[in-house]
């Protein structure tokens, strides 16, 4: 075998092995890999939802692994699902978004996408070119193929249905539109998360019933948040957005628990197994700062999101106020009055969400005027010049007395 | 009170009670029965099945006391529903059928239906007048409007859920699609056997659901087939066809049991309920003979859908045949062999549907030549002149021997 070969070879193993849970047919899979002809990847993307996170990001290194092999990614924005809403059922029949909102949200979603994943090999679908004239007929053709009793299999309909939790009608549609979706656009692979393997492979069922040869399936392990439990999403606040700043980025990367540095490093940067195997040991046997893996790990993504002059930047800014307690650099001014209630003054410049917050934070030691920790709820704060107020360990505002 | 509106009163009050199984909501419908807005009053028409008999004519005769008290009946040819099929399950996703079998069959079918109900104060519409140009957005917003538990409640779904035969999310379209032609049309009132209560309601809830006043709903008890026993199908051969000729019609309503004389005069004819249970108390003490109480049964119905001088030849023809053992005027002739194995005989004369079926009849003494009874299924019969060959109690041919 040529080196080219051998190369090709392991870069099909690695894509069906790391930061994967689960490959459905892995055989077949394998060697369209490595055939001569380009597949075509499918990703389903929700119009909603165009906020991007690293959770998102180890799909998209993963579509960049099938570039690398030669295949071309097909983006399906799922403008007529997002109706319906999957799968909490909780807003079933949204709102139809207008043309121009879902234009928007693609756009603000393919932006933060085409960092990762190659624009020269990806095009671009919304599903309303094929749902726009879907007929009754075609309903009807489609909601023949598939059972009741199959589609309540799916975990969360069986666990509604059996609580008595009304399921519309409409929802047992939105697996099968998006089983469409695969045979509008001769899907080879569909990829998604582990919480997608059934629709996925309702995907495989409808193709087949339209006389496509089925899809195979790659589903992608979740991401924890910076909390270490649980899975990282915007609702939770335990995320880190792809669009987030070198400093606010490298900031939360260093601030993930020392027991989710591992699963960040395998899904989320190309260090070999290996070498993460043998950092984590020597950080287990005390040899090693787990701080130092930390840093190693933040640097390596802001430099793949921004470039690493940002990602160096960021370090030592970081160093420079975490370390060395510094004042960062660039620090929100704000004009106050010459004296005002500290509670107000903490509403007031944002850096408490209410006055209860403002209360939680004074009593919690979480305050400081200068440096110097204010302790008292009730006080006042009287300012005759420049003064810097900081509210936990990140947030700042210089304060600028005003007549 | 005039008489006028005591007729009226009297009027709906019979519309609402005889020969009716169920009606929501009783006060509401007969409020706006007596009021001045003529009332549309639905009828959902299957165009896969255009033979009409007289289990129909029990819901056409309904319908036509709406219209004698001034109310429109509006029929949907249900072009769309019979794709899907209900509620049996076993052909989900017919071929939709060509615009000329539904024309034909539509056709077929109001021959029959107008020779009861006033064409006068009707309307037709097909449901392709709306389901022609249904979208997925309107699909997705009618099947918003209902759960998947709900639908199942419905008695059939429920049973073949339990039992794990497979229901189509197709099948779940049925109920909502004739629902919707309520709301298309406008309906204030939907009629039907019992079979249909299920389908009526949902037709309630999408109407509310699209912002309109809920159809009250009447349903009507299934009549039983000739046989007195199950309900009268074509498919059970228990049948009376609305376009039968008088002599079969009359012939076959003399055939019924006893013990459904009743329930034919209280959903076939007008005669008043005292007068039925006077007959029936009659002919069990034994003072009538059941079967003139059958005769006037027969000479109703037949005068109802020919005429009275029909009724009357079909009533001499009957007595000629049957009680004087004659034979009837309009045998069929057929060309025989002079020679013929007596079973096949029977076959090529079309008298028995198979040899076993030849054999059967032979066997069970039901085969006569010229009146004289035939035992042995092994015989042949040698004609050298024409001859009456009688299969059953019914059925004749008029053998002519060819060379």
């Amino acid at each position: 075998m040529t080196n080219e070969v051998i190369d090709r070879e392991a870069a099909a193993e690695r894509l069906l092995s790391r930061s994967v849970a689960e490959v459905i047919v892995r055989d077949d899979l394998k060697k369209k890999l490595l055939g001569p002809r380009p597949l075509r990847i499918k990703l389903g993307v929700d119009p909603t939802r165009p906020d991007i996170h690293l959770g998102h990001l180890v799909c998209f290194r993963k579509l960049r692994e099938f570039q690398a092999l030669g295949h071309k990614v097909v983006v399906i924005i799922g403008d007529w699902t997002a109706r319906i809403g999957d799968p909490s059922g909780r807003s079933v029949q949204r709102q139809m978004m207008t043309a121009e909102e879902v234009e928007h949200n693609a756009q603000t979603y393919l932006d933060q996408f085409f960092k990762v994943v190659d624009t020269a090999q990806a095009e671009i679908f919304k599903q309303s070119t094929w749902f726009e004239d879907f007929s009754l007929t075609d309903v009807i053709s489609l909601t023949s193929k598939y059972t009741v009793a199959r589609m309540l299999e799916r975990e969360d309909f069986a666990i509604r249905y059996s609580q008595g939790s009304p399921i519309a009608i409409t929802e047992l549609l939105y697996p099968l539109l998006q089983a469409y979706d695969s045979v509008a656009i001769k899907a080879d692979v569909e990829i998604g998360g582990t919480d997608q393997t059934f629709n996925l492979l309702v995907g495989r069922d409808i193709q087949r019933d339209f006389g496509l040869e089925p899809q195979n399936i790659l589903t992608l392990p979740i991401l924890v948040g910076t909390d270490g439990v649980q899975k990282m999403s915007k609702s939770l606040d335990n995320y880190i957005g792809v669009n987030e700043s070198p400093n606010e980025m490298y900031g939360k990367l260093m601030s993930i628990p020392d027991s989710a540095i591992g699963d960040y490093f395998r899904l989320l940067t190309d260090v070999p197994l290996e070498e993460i195997d043998q950092m984590l040991a020597a950080a287990a046997a005390g040899e090693v700062n787990p701080r130092d893996l930390k840093d190693r790990l933040a640097v390596q993504i802001v430099t793949g999101l921004h470039d690493a002059g940002a990602a160096e930047e960021a370090r030592n800014e970081f160093d420079r106020v975490f370390r060395q307690h510094a004042l960062p650099d660039d620090i929100e001014e704000v004009d106050v009055a010459r004296e005002t209630p500290l509670i107000s003054l903490l509403v007031e410049t944002g850096l408490a969400r209410s006055r209860n917050d403002a209360r939680q934070l004074i009593n919690g030691g979480g305050v400081r005027l200068d440096g110097e920790k204010l302790i008292d709820p009730e006080a006042s704060v009287v300012l005759t010049e420049a003064a810097v107020l900081q509210a936990g360990k990140r947030r700042w505002r210089r304060l600028i007395p005003r007549d």
